[in-house]
């Protein structure tokens, strides 16, 4: 494929590298702009009261007219989650296929933003046409049904983006990943492959879904006496299948618990992702109704989230499900980074509760190993890789893999958030930076808090704060009526009367010292308040609190 | 050995299973107590602005006339860290091996306390008598060097306490764990083990110390052109000692950077726990006199920890090391739970300015696994097993393993904090709970932040605070000035001036109604302003902030 002009094409990721989780990469040539995925991603420790993080697209925004469509891969919250949000100010159609955009338009619903944003399912092995783009949808394996790799075809070439991926030979529902076109697809000629990253310092090969299926089955065998109770991640729908499986083979009636696993269980039963045998799945009102011995529940809560269902029963306060002694507990899932200590934490509540807690060989990831990685770019050889999704160490563990299988260092890029990478033919280049950046999603509000407001937050959230409070009088400058201190977060008062009766004695003095000196500017005399009241405070607890000196005047 | 009259032995753990990381247990024979280890707890997620836990010694106080002495099995901080603020209410002599003492007296140093504190130095192999008990101290293996296990010989019996150890038959420093005394020990009869459970859930051996030194070896040798930074536990001296080793080996001048590096390494060194050879150690002053591939630097941070001096290299805010494309750096530990996130993001720094992040083959753990759990207690062949030193799970993990050794599930028993456990020949009950519980260490503060003080951070963290002033007239009921709302940590107030001014409007209101009809009483008034923002704010916003009304009269 030759380029028929001059023109580049730039591809742009919107999030990603700094805002790990924000999945969103513009690609862009001459007049037509399309984005694939828009995810968002789940706020730093240091975010506090934080919901939500969303992509800066103020890039869209400025190229609305430019901008064709959403192309997404699958349907997981850190590659769909901030459609609702940009939907808002571009709208423009999304392109997906079937569960995805089941998953999508359930979001879709609750925004409610379904009837103004135009939708069309895409099949494997189906092209579209956007602009001067078409994109091709490749069957893919990953821990949700349904997903695709992109093939991009531009006037400038082949650009190849696997999506989150795995190779499985040997899928529990429907096709294994189509390696034959991709194959084809290769012999055509490719420009650039961006693939996932995320196991890139995995040796080896990722174990099939199969596999997974397999040790539920012994489990079940093993546990014939007791209730079995299963925690997985609420999108992975072959995983619930093949709970199903064993429940249905061992006899057991399935419950499914937890707000989002009932939500996508019941989209993807209804899409024909999920095959149920009659009567086997019962609704929670109905567990007293069988013995503990035939029933297995699905749950929610696998990566310890306080609110979670299986957090809410480890910590004795779901209201329908109490854990026995003898309860036979699976987490068929892993800790995502940050989440260990959480996890372990629900572990601990449910083994001192007398349950059997499993987690051994009762999770595969859905993320390509070395060795697959090593597969899919022998079968495209792409004259450019750009490794996509993960952090800096995974980019550049896949960086450093490309870099044996012949692709030189040079034609190897880590994309940071608002690099314009412009390719071609022959050449590639980052020659141009464009605005990005982490929205935050606190509440209802959607940016109204910003860096500042989090520093404060920091603040009291390590110390808590002190309120001073006086009243002045009205172009005099006597005080009328205190100062008086209020605290929240600092110290248990009743127990630190002596502390807090010598700080009022402190801020009095610095008071009575601006009124001797004939200090007039409010900003003065709250500065010299202040300035005083931290020193001794300081001193004292060695603490930091804010302090807040309020003036009214009367 | 028979119990001399019908008198038990009381096991009491002041702190362990609640709050991780505090070792202490008690040991009550009649009138006499001896402490086994004293150690702090770090901050749990939710303990906002809290340095330091330590523990509710108010069972000790109330029976300090028993209480005949600190008995230290090791160094760390999780043993030996509440030392210094439990001696000034349990003044009582401490019991300790050299090194062990030598970081316990380091510490009394700092907070003043070295001239009241009473200190002996006991060697492994050597009793001491301590009211009615006798304790011999037993080498032991673990990563820090002069751990010991305790045989505590009781009138009831024996009690061995493991301390945390491993089976190292081949370590760096000194002689291997005493298997020959244990299995003695084991001969004579003993009543209970009370063993390291926090690799329980681990199957085989813990790897020797020596294997890292071997993986350092192979670095050094294959990354010949490299300065080499490694990150490791201040405290693990044999780790230091074989950096040392593969550095004198290769030609390489060694920097020590970090406070307790710097701290430990001096200790250890003066106190003959480290061979260094000639002219090998440098000042980080003296780096710039050498090329880079000439020197290692040994550093703190290998835990993200934000401070810590490889984590200030990472962010380019260290002032003495600078990191450059080509360094090799190395992660010689594990992250701790909870450390993942924040590890990982250091290495994501490091390998953003080009560094070369080693991690693999480059730590073993300190504490035993599964057989050498088994060993011990083959050796020893307990009446009763007692788990300590882990999670839930891991203790029991320990319990279900010793059911495999043959000692009945009635006979292993899993301590809470404060559980009175009597232990006889013919019995063993828990038979009270004493007071027990976490006080919180805050700057200078200690116990003075309680749940209320917490609550009120979280609160703050989570949404911020608005604060409502006003004035009123002395004896009448005008509003003289207010109601005015100042807020912090909860929206960015430049861009959100209309919500601020309509909740302004709103209290108004409320306060206004509040005149109309007369109320006078300033809790109700402050409770009605209150309520109607709360309510306005949640429907606006979904967030919930603190909201302090402050009402001052003229």
């Amino acid at each position: 494929m030759k380029n028929v002009n001059n023109s580049k094409l730039k591809i742009i990721p919107l999030g990603g590298l700094e805002q790990i989780g924000m999945n969103i990469t513009a690609f862009e040539f001459e007049e037509s702009i399309i984005v694939v995925d828009c995810g968002l991603s789940f706020p730093e420790d240091d975010m506090l009261g934080i919901d939500l993080v969303i992509p800066d697209v103020t890039y869209l925004k400025d190229n609305i007219d430019k901008v064709k469509g959403f192309v997404i891969t699958h349907g997981h919250e850190d590659h769909i989650g901030a459609l609702p949000y940009v939907l808002r100010e571009v709208n423009v159609p999304i392109y997906a296929t079937k569960l995805t955009m089941g998953i999508i338009e359930n979001k879709l619903k609750e925004h409610n933003l379904m009837r103004g944003t135009k939708r069309k399912v895409i099949k494997h092995g189906q092209s579209i046409n956007l602009g001067c783009f078409r994109i091709e949808f490749i069957k893919t394996n990953h821990s949700i049904a349904d997903a695709a790799a992109l093939a991009i075809y531009s006037p400038a070439g082949i650009v190849v983006h696997t999506g989150d991926f795995k190779v499985d030979y040997t899928p529990v529902f429907g096709d294994a990943i189509d390696l034959q076109r991709l194959g084809e697809i290769g012999k055509k000629g490719v420009l650039a492959v961006m693939c996932d990253s995320t196991n890139a310092e995995r040796k080896g090969f990722t174990m099939s879904e199969k596999t997974v299926g397999i040790t539920f089955d012994n489990i079940f065998a093993e546990h014939k006496n007791t209730r079995i109770i299963i925690a997985t991640f609420a999108s992975n729908v072959d995983r619930v299948q093949q709970i199903i499986n064993s429940a249905y083979k061992y006899g057991r009636k399935v419950v499914v618990e937890g707000r989002s696993m009932v939500s996508i269980i019941s989209i993807a039963a209804e899409l024909g992702y999920l095959n149920i045998p009659d009567k086997t799945l019962i609704d929670i009102e109905q567990l007293k109704n069988y013995p503990d011995e035939q029933t297995v529940i699905i749950t929610t809560g696998s990566q310890g989230e306080s609110m979670a269902a299986l957090s809410r029963m480890a910590a004795s306060i779901h209201k329908k499900v109490t854990i026995m002694p003898g309860d036979t507990i699976i987490f068929s899932s892993n800790p995502i980074p940050g989440n260990e200590k959480a996890v372990s934490n629900v572990i601990n509540q449910l083994i001192a509760k007398g349950a059997d807690v499993i987690f051994q060989d009762t999770h595969v990831s859905g993320h390509a190993c070395q060795e697959e990685i090593k597969l899919i770019y022998s079968l495209l050889k792409p004259k450019y890789a750009i490794p996509v999704h993960g952090e800096f160490r995974h980019l550049k563990a896949q960086a450093n893999l490309v870099q044996e299988l012949g692709i030189p260092k040079e034609n190897t890029f880590i994309l940071r958030s608002g690099d314009v990478l412009e390719l071609g033919e022959d050449s590639a280049v980052v020659t141009d930076h464009v605005q990005t950046g982490a929205i935050l999603v606190d509440g209802l509000g959607v940016g109204d808090v910003g860096n500042i407001v989090l520093r404060d937050r920091q603040r009291l959230a390590e110390d808590g704060i002190l309120i001073v409070v006086l009243t002045l009088e009205k172009y005099g400058n006597q005080v009328l009526a205190g100062p008086d201190i209020v605290s929240r977060g600092f110290v248990y008062v009743r127990e630190s009367e002596d502390l807090m009766e010598e700080a009022r004695l402190i801020v009095g003095d610095a008071l009575e010292e601006c009124m001797d000196k004939n200090i007039t500017d409010w900003g003065k005399i709250k500065n010299i308040m202040k300035d005083s009241l931290s020193d001794f405070l300081w001193k004292r607890t060695k603490r930091n609190p804010m302090i807040l000196p309020i003036i009214m005047e009367v």
